[in-house]
């Protein structure tokens, strides 16, 4: 083990951390490879360390009591792994898997756990965190009761586009579209039909290539999540 | 301000806390009524203080682009509101309303973010709180990918009850019908529609009380989450 913070300060978690917090962190830490298909994590085990997506794709599946399982979540580059529960040292809700080959930084969670409670700048760091994710999360389950499955894919085509003032945009889909349809809760079948769907709205597709010709009609028909806008402090108003 | 370490101890994020913090908490603390339809924050607001429902209902509100809004979740007594979102001091990603007259316990946010960095045994505690609200959100993630309506609305139901080897349970709906079709992401016409599917495995309403005549059918045609199990570690593997 042992990284300097020069590959820390990739991670947005530790990325406004001080040298010196990073050097000791870094003491802690180590990059590994694991090929596709690998368990970073079974559901229901206590993960000993925090893991870091640098390269590659993990999902996130839960389970229900027959045995069937959800997608979660698909992590992309570079997002923590269930970052709140393993600091928190809990049995992990989901399973987490490489679906690709992946290139994870590792972090032991019981010397990081034990430096969060007399570093302040980490505390904060580790709260806006586990708040963003929880975001994510929280912005997952309104998409899921208020849009129609054309509209889910919509919002999530509008997400890979960088440059919001743009008026076109041209990419490719960053994982296969059986993944997609179940990270958007729906069947293959349906998301077929969403694509068809999306025609209307300047939305072409070839293979895994997307382009979408008409980006304000899209979202005019998607309906994204409002900004959350300019800040104010509660006792403002 | 000012509150005894035992009024804060019906939280579950201090429940675990020594007396001498929970004095500290308790100074920083205090109780207040507020009104059905009162906002303890609106989307994109900064809160400065940390609400726990003590009595009462607080709906958890999202917004879409066109001003519709989704329930994301609907906080029964005793819980927190956007726990993590606060101490990160960032703006609050939903609306948080009380739906019915409300008792609430405000703790300053400040100063609470200043102990934490300081208070190992509250790090932990909060640590664990913010992995149970997350844990809880991405189980509703789950639920609305894998389930249909009628088999959503049996998960609930099984919720209500507390005792998990019972046959049978008689219990009141914790808040109408309304609210339930939001909280579970369907309309009004739907719920009904799933309730009358659910009497085939014994479920039946009065109105706002509920009879589960067979609980084992219940569950094997609701199929909850599977149990997490008992917890190993990774390094155990």
């Amino acid at each position: 083990m042992g990284l300097r913070p020069d590959a820390l300060r990739k991670i947005p978690l530790f990325s406004r951390l001080n040298s010196a917090l990073l050097s000791r962190i870094g003491g802690m830490s180590t990059i590994i490879a694991v090929p596709a298909g690998d368990i970073l994590v079974n559901r229901g085990e206590i993960a000993d360390n925090l893991s870091f997506l640098l390269e590659g794709r993990v999902t996130l599946l839960g389970a229900a009591i027959d045995g069937s399982s959800a997608v979660v979540d698909v992590l992309q580059p570079v997002s923590g792994v269930a970052i709140a529960t393993v600091l928190a040292d809990l049995p992990c809700p989901v399973t987490a898997q490489a679906v690709a080959a992946s290139l994870l930084l590792i972090v032991a969670a019981a010397p990081l756990r034990t430096l969060l409670s007399h570093a302040p700048a980490l505390t904060g760091a580790v709260m806006r965190d586990v708040a963003s994710d929880f975001g994510a999360m929280m912005r997952q389950v309104m998409d899921l009761k208020l849009r129609s499955t054309p509209q889910r894919l919509g919002c999530y085509l509008l997400q890979q586009v960088a440059d919001t003032a743009t008026e076109r945009a041209d990419f490719r889909l960053p994982f296969d579209k059986g993944l997609l349809a179940a990270r958007l809760g729906c069947r293959q079948e349906n998301l077929s039909r969403a694509f068809a769907t999306l025609r209307d709205v300047g939305v072409e597709t070839h293979g895994a290539r997307v382009i979408l010709h008409d980006v304000p009609a899209l979202r005019d028909y998607a309906l994204p999540d409002a900004p959350v806008g300019t800040a104010t402090r509660r006792s403002d108003a």
